[in-house]
């Protein structure tokens, strides 16, 4: 497939139990081989769990919102303009700490695929 | 190596043609194996002119600004929220509409090295 534009609000919004996601580009979403790239808003109050990726990296970069980022490395706050780097197989947890506003990221995954061990 | 949190302004910018670039994540800032980010600036009036990445897909995300996306498709407008995603050794370019502000965006690149053909 070929390059695109898209505007965020052109994709919807699917539930999780931290808030809510949509994919804007994937395997799916433009035939990425290795990037997946996400817009997630964490629920006021809400809380992605401690999880690992056992084979993907991730980037956290914070658009909107102030958190908390959890690793074995202790809590960190996060704010617009925060990058998060977790790589694979690495526990962390993200943590609106607003009970107003949600906390919003582009969280981006390479490669596209998990594979669970 | 471990997570790691850091705030754009830890970074700073290097010139090249079409502006100005700082690369938060990659393989000698966090040692990521995929992933590799930067935040660029393209200058008032500026251009990346029409390349490829043999290897590597892209995705640009305009955080400020107004452009234009360049592909064979045609030109395509980005604004603030525009996600653009370039396959591998497809040919793009970049230009920033505006003569007064820059054109800001984060540079999302997988894999981290490109090899040219």
């Amino acid at each position: 497939m070929g390059s695109m534009v898209i505007q965020e609000n052109e994709r919807g919004f699917v539930r999780v139990d931290w808030g809510r996601t949509k994919n804007m580009f994937g395997p799916e979403n433009g035939g990425t081989r290795y990037l997946q790239i996400n817009i997630t808003e964490y629920s006021p109050g809400g809380e992605h769990t401690l999880h690992r990726h056992p084979n993907q990296e991730e980037v956290i970069y914070v658009l909107e919102g102030e958190g908390i980022s959890r690793t074995k490395a202790g809590d960190q706050p996060i704010r617009s303009g925060s990058f998060v780097f977790v790589p694979a197989d690495t526990d962390h947890a993200t943590i609106n700490l607003r009970k107003d506003v949600p906390l919003k990221a582009i969280i981006i995954k390479s490669p596209t695929q998990d594979r669970k061990n």
